[in-house]
């Protein structure tokens, strides 16, 4: 009852084995040997070989259709501070650990779907740091090279994924946790817009800003599990009823100016983190050049603000009862709390708002930063002698982001020659979670450095999302083609509703134009299979739903807003004409568009 | 150069008056008469005669048509937490005064449609109080009984309007500030959803939810000065760019259950608070109970809780150093805030993010909320003798609406028999503020009691806002004529974007009906003057802009949303076809809608 198992579990290569006949069983099986060999310090808790078969027959008895769940069968580790049920929750403090009566409510959420708990990773005590050398239960290895540090404060979980023991990880990232791992490991971390994934059962380190990860090996697996983790939690008063907020197809992609480009002389990693523009711009985005002032302000308040006082608040009284049970590092930053006024959290709070406005001026030129996940690694013995300085370093492109409410993903960015991986990360404003995948993606597709340990990867592409996915258009295109085009009597009820112009286009042969007997005057336009001109003239303007909602809604008659074919085949949102109207109507279809027909009667005038 | 005004300077008599001749100067120097004679309290900083005179010139030289600027001539008070330009700033602390050398954002934006200022007025130092004793520069009284306090803190700019002193004034509300003195003055007081006025330029209290509020002695006045001084200001931090959040026309309102009903007492208010009910249901309202208790406790946190290191934050370093510059009650209040912590603060934080989730299942269950703006009204001698207990009194349903980002309007409603009089407020939803004001302006003007000093007045009726106020609409109707029909195979596409039933209704004679050959099948409907039946049947539902526009960029051709005109003569948006797919389709015009068109085809088959 052995399997033989790829390197990296990715998703379509599990659900191919079961959808071949392999057993879940079998599987786990292969998982238990192979958790056997790993880094001893991954796991603070494994699922035994026995309980982890007894999960997958379990799953057989209560879904035997592969195709039946999501993720069914898909083995995945939780970070210790998660509860699942049955198992301790450490936090990697073993003094403070207690044993879970129920799962995190993003546990629960996953199992429903089919996935199969392996077990409890190690991760930097009460989630606070970025590097992983934090725990009493050892410091899990970058997998490609054990001098190094895995990245934290996910350690365990990023080396679960890389190693090939989970097809996917949770995590946890208040200043980073979920995204730094990833990078040193050369696999993917989806870091969902705050208040996406419930924090329910999990140990807190900054209620306020945590949020739940999921790392993979690739972005389309991620996001996979991602959209099972997520949904409303009206047990976490943080949790919220999000609404995704699109991007544009073509990105604009913001990148820090010189002056804030800080490696902290991995010259390396600069040089990897140029090239990964390039790649970006070879994808077709569009590369300016943003200030990160404001962005790396508010990242600094994270340890040097009040928001260390939401770590101290989370184990007060642990704290206060066993000081001496907290890893000296954890406790020196969780102490600096306590001088901390309510005056001084307010005063953060103003400074992270007046940040968050200055931040905005940026976010107006960009559609999503691109940064480097961490712009150094370090070597464990490194870490231990400097623990906090080399540790803030980690953070210094990471920490703006809950903050800020954004979504992020970071994905592999290449190699050192030293053999170590670099990462970076695409950020974006709330609710980007699905639009920022498909860009993501392409850039994890394109490095061709595999993913975790398995060089030769190929990760599987993901398309953008389209408003058919559910997801909501953030800009609806709709094609103008008489008075509202630029210049025109209407074209103000355009741009006082904010509709900016995309571009000038024609319909496809077969439409007919006619000058209506309306005021102001109007064009109607026709589909009719005998035409087949030149198409009909059009401008595309582009508006938020609000926008279009109300633009729609104040149309007369005998006009309305249906489907154009445009003449490169494209279908999109424009203005069509009651047949009724058009039918005593000169027909202006030769002059090619209301434009020429309107300087006709100008120039005859 | 003197002008006889009304007892209460309302907008539409002085508008009158300068559409009939008046001049701004003549009525600044009856406003400089009546200043002399007024409360001596209510005003900390007076504008003169002659500088009075000088600005109404000023604008007519700026602006000579009464008609080109929405605010033209009116004068107003500016409670003195607020910069004025070239006036002290006191914040009724005269120690902590300084010269303002330039406009809050909301002076300068009443000043440029034409506002002029009067003045000054008193409040409860830094805006800490709900009673208006809490001043070096005397306790304003109310305008009816001068044993009584006008309640604050926003103190004199009540009595300013409630005495006929200025059209609008300006307070702010932080704990009920810009409520409790419209209650005890017999008018109204707008209290605009936190974000929508700026306040740069104010004195903070607690800067995380202080709000910028009006006095009118309408709510449609009160609304006209609001909608001129709200808007984005990226001067101030925590400013929104807001959009409306329509409420239903026919709203559902809750009023707290028996056991939360608190007057302390007086019972006198608690039978005017029933009466406010009974007057509400009259209206048409849908009367509902709910719990108040989230609301209660959110309301107990503002000063119990870390949000009074706010008020020491904004004037720390002045504490410091003259303490005893500061009125007892103030300080005692603020020096609470001395022992907190930044752990008390997040612990607030997290208290107060529970009950707002707790408060969400009773906000499921009501469009807004009508509560006594006070449940109390003192003496100013009580007062003195009890400042903190009394006060804490007068905010219990209050407090919580600026924590929970609440619109609301505090309107008369009613006197006791000892001749002082009562209010109740409506409190919605952030950014229901334009949906709100019609409700509360149609209570106002049932409950027949004038306002403040001018017990005769009628306030003039609001419409309730149309697109065409360039609000958007809270709800778009639909007609659909097809596979959208309730328990048809498209209708989820409605119900899943939040639609709801309105009515069914008929076309006007003059469509036909055609069953196209689409998967899954569907009508489409044309405009033909020559069809002259009973009309095709229809559903109308009603959905949010946002689903209204997702719904429409979501429609295949040949469809699309133009104008349906119904058998009763009215427009509204609706399914119309493109010509050319009703070419070849069958005509079911006969059938008077698809509804029975497809039941023909199941009891056929």
């Amino acid at each position: 009852m052995m399997t033989d198992l790829p390197t990296i579990l990715d998703f379509a290569s599990l659900k191919a084995l079961y959808h071949a006949g392999t057993k879940p069983a079998e599987v786990m099986n292969t998982i238990a040997d192979r958790m056997e060999g790993c880094d001893p310090a991954a796991f603070i808790h494994k699922v035994s070989r026995a309980e982890l078969i007894a999960e997958a027959e379990a799953l057989i008895t209560r879904a035997p259709d592969p195709s039946s769940l999501p993720l069914w069968g898909l083995p995945f580790a939780v970070k210790d501070n998660i509860d699942v049920a049955g198992m301790p929750t450490t936090a990697a403090c073993p003094d403070f650990a207690y044993l879970a009566e129920t799962d995190a409510t993003v546990v629960a959420r996953l199992r429903a779907a089919g996935a199969i708990v392996i077990g409890k990773t190690n991760l930097d005590q009460f989630a606070t740091g970025l590097n992983g050398t934090r725990s009493p239960y050892g410091a899990p290895r970058c997998v490609f090279d054990a001098a190094y540090v895995s990245g934290g404060s996910s350690s365990g979980s990023a080396v679960a994924v890389a190693a090939g023991l989970a097809a996917f990880a949770l995590g946890t990232d208040t200043a980073g946790s979920g995204r730094v791992p990833a990078a040193f490991n050369n696999i993917v971390g989806i870091k969902p817009s705050p208040g996406r994934v419930s924090t329910s059962g999990v140990v807190p380190a900054c209620r306020t800003i945590d949020v739940v990860t999921v790392f993979a090996a690739s972005v389309a697996d991620g996001i996979a599990a991602r959209q099972v983790a997520e949904g409303f939690d009206p047990a976490d008063a943080y949790a919220r009823r999000f609404a995704e907020t699109p991007l544009p197809s073509s990105l604009t992609i913001g990148v820090p100016s010189a002056e804030e480009r800080e490696f902290y002389g991995n010259e390396a990693y600069r040089a990897l983190y140029e090239t990964a523009i390039e790649r970006a711009a070879s994808l077709g985005a569009r590369i300016v050049e943003f200030d990160y002032r404001p962005f790396r302000e508010a990242a600094s308040l994270l340890y040097e603000g009040p928001w260390v006082a939401e770590r101290l608040a989370a184990i007060e009284s642990f704290h206060a009862e066993t000081p001496d049970s907290i890893d000296p590092a954890v406790r020196t930053i969780i102490e600096g709390a306590q001088g901390m006024s309510a005056v001084d959290a307010f005063r953060g709070a103003y400074r992270l708002e007046a940040l968050r406005r200055e931040a905005e001026a940026e976010w107006a030129k960009v559609d999503a930063l691109m940064l480097p996940t961490s712009p150094d690694i370090q070597s464990v013995e490194a870490m231990r002698a400097d623990p906090l300085a080399l540790n803030a370093r980690f953070g210094r492109f990471t920490n703006f982001a809950n903050f800020f409410g954004c979504a992020a993903i970071a994905v592999p960015a290449g190699f050192m020659e030293a053999g170590l991986p670099f990462g970076v990360q695409l950020v974006a404003p709330c609710d980007t979670d699905e639009a920022l995948a498909a860009f993501a993606s392409a850039m994890h597709e394109k490095v061709g450095t595999g993913s975790g340990l398995d060089r030769a990867f190929a990760p599987p592409s993901l398309p953008a999302p389209s408003p058919a996915d559910g997801v909501e258009p953030s800009r609806i295109e709709i094609a103008v083609v008489g008075a509202h085009l630029s210049g025109m009597a209407l074209n103000h009820e355009l741009t006082t509703r904010g509709a900016t112009f995309v571009e000038e286009a024609r319909t496809a042969p077969h439409y007919r134009l006619f000058a209506l007997a309306t005021t102001p005057p109007k064009p109607g336009l026709l589909a009719d299979p005998a035409a087949s001109g030149e198409g009909i003239a059009l401008e595309i303007w582009s508006m938020s739903p609000t926008a279009f909602a109300s633009f729609v809604a104040a149309i007369p008659a005998p006009l309305g807003i249906g489907k154009i074919t445009l003449s490169d085949g494209r279908s999109i949102s424009g203005f069509i004409c009651e047949y009724e109207a058009t039918r005593n109507a000169e027909d202006i279809t030769h002059f090619g568009g209301w434009r020429a027909y309107r300087h006709s009667r100008t120039v005859a005038a």
